[in-house]
């Protein structure tokens, strides 16, 4: 009898474990350090022995066990293997059979943007939901795509990259991945500032953004207090992001459509700005597709870590 | 013993009807009229006697078909209703659970643009491939998204609709949907034409098209011709469309983009323009993302439908 999973969020400088039960619920959860010295060679073995100790601490035995899921900070593909993740100063890695040999336990493994959005789908602010869309709006845009309770991983693991979608093809600045125009460069907290600094110079409005130090909880502080020069940010920012959502929804038409990231501390103004531009230009059909908050904060990867183990259960 | 599995493919005017062989081969093919008189309420009952017709024709039992695929024009659901089909005089109906009443074989239903896609991605130009985005350029654009080897419905039946996905928020003019700036008035027959025309009157340039019936065809003729003028319309045209694909391509990540319809009688010149653009726009990972065009022309739509009834066995 299958009672328990593991969920594992491998982060740059953490590993966030949690232990669930089938259903879902979180019996524990616990960080170790990511020893990403000597390639990240330790990083594996580190999170397996981590989880054996955990079940000799609970008394918990392998046939208990229905698998061990993992989010890794890259372009995993369907069958867990992933080219390279800068972060974790990986090359090429088999993610699940290496953790399987490790362990002896079933063992799957998906990007943890992916992750994050299959956790949210499970437990969070699109649960019960089947068919979701989530970005994820943090120093970068990163985004998952569930297809029938599923991760769309894609063909080169790229599946839900939502943030490198070409929204400003005369942009000049160049994005992050060497293209222009990315919804990351207008969505994320970077992208933000950015559109903020830009309005500053543009326009010799007064502002309560002028003169402090420009950050995107900044930028929607001075929105919420009616700040005309932070209101043109907040309204472009929603237009990219809420027309980018509006093409995600052409594209695979989701139950539900989350957003989430630190970004979105901003709460309801933000959704309702992001929800006022999706909604103009989303098709007919999918006008009235809810847009939510996300709800499992930093845990969303663990949740979706651990789902990902069930899949076959 | 399943051996065999019939594709329907229902249109406005007439319905296309498959035989096939469950390794896809097409056995026969043959059409009935659309009755789209009385709400359409014998156009299932037509097809059911056709098909039983075939059956007795060739001595097949119940016991060797597999099941029904119907492709329909309008959005159905993946459990096999739609709210209504325009061209067919239906409002609500569920299709598939009422070919089962009349034919006593399992029947399953799917939007005609997404069937056509399975068709594509089972036996037409992206064989084999599981992971399919489709684009077909007709008077209007459809879509058909494929992902582990099944269409996207969506919630709404609105997968694959890429045809709506907002390209230019400035546009002014209205798309039939009511919104502006979608990809289908760009990218379709007659978005090809509108852009010629603007581009006919906004520049006194010279050109082929001047004086002549202006159809995608005339354009694509004076553009293989060297005429600087249908150049310019379709670079625009290959921008919005490759750069959709682009975006398509960071939602989910094909193995294979297809490009079909009509307007692709074009040819190669088009694909390689809309390669060119496509890999402009695209994520660093999916820039070599093969496009290519569809092989299967008006057949596409019974072999995706046969497919769809092959689903579960």
């Amino acid at each position: 009898m299958k009672e328990y999973c593991f969920g594992i969020d491998v982060g740059g400088t953490t590993v966030k474990c949690g232990l669930f039960h089938v259903d879902g619920t979180l019996e524990e959860k616990w960080e170790i350090p990511t020893r990403t010295e000597n390639r990240g060679k330790e990083i594996l073995p580190d999170i397996a022995a981590s989880i054996r100790a955990k079940m000799q601490e609970r008394g918990i035995v392998a046939e208990e066990v229905a698998g061990v899921g993992l989010g890794v900070p890259g372009p995993v593909n369907d069958k867990g293997e992933i080219p390279c993740a800068v972060n974790l100063n990986w090359g090429y890695k088999h993610i699940s059979k290496e953790m399987e040999d490790l362990t002896g336990l079933p063992a799957k493994a998906a990007n943890d943007a992916n992750a994050a959005a299959l956790g949210e789908a499970w437990k969070g602010g699109a649960e019960g939901a089947s068919w979701v869309v989530m970005a994820t709006l943090g120093t970068g845009v990163g985004g998952g795509i569930i297809v029938d309770g599923k991760i769309v991983s894609g063909a080169h693991g790229a599946g839900g990259e939502i943030g490198h979608m070409n929204m400003a093809p005369d942009e000049e600045e160049a994005c992050n991945c060497g293209n222009q125009g990315c919804l990351e460069q207008m969505a994320s907290a970077t992208g933000i500032v950015r559109l903020a600094r830009r309005e500053l110079e543009r326009d010799a409005q007064d502002s309560i953004l002028r003169g402090v130090d420009v950050t995107a909880k900044a930028v929607f502080d001075a929105y919420k207090q009616g700040d005309g020069l932070a209101g043109r940010v907040v309204d472009q920012f929603a237009g990219y992001l809420g027309r980018g959502l509006a093409m995600c929804a052409c594209v695979m038409d989701p139950e539900v459509i989350l957003i989430g990231g630190g970004v979105t501390k901003a709460g309801e103004p933000l959704l309702e700005a992001v929800q006022r531009e999706y909604q103009k230009a989303a098709f007919a059909p999918c006008k009235d597709t809810p847009l939510r908050l996300a709800k499992l904060g930093n845990d969303a990867g663990i949740y979706g870590a651990a789902k990902l183990a069930l899949y076959d259960i």
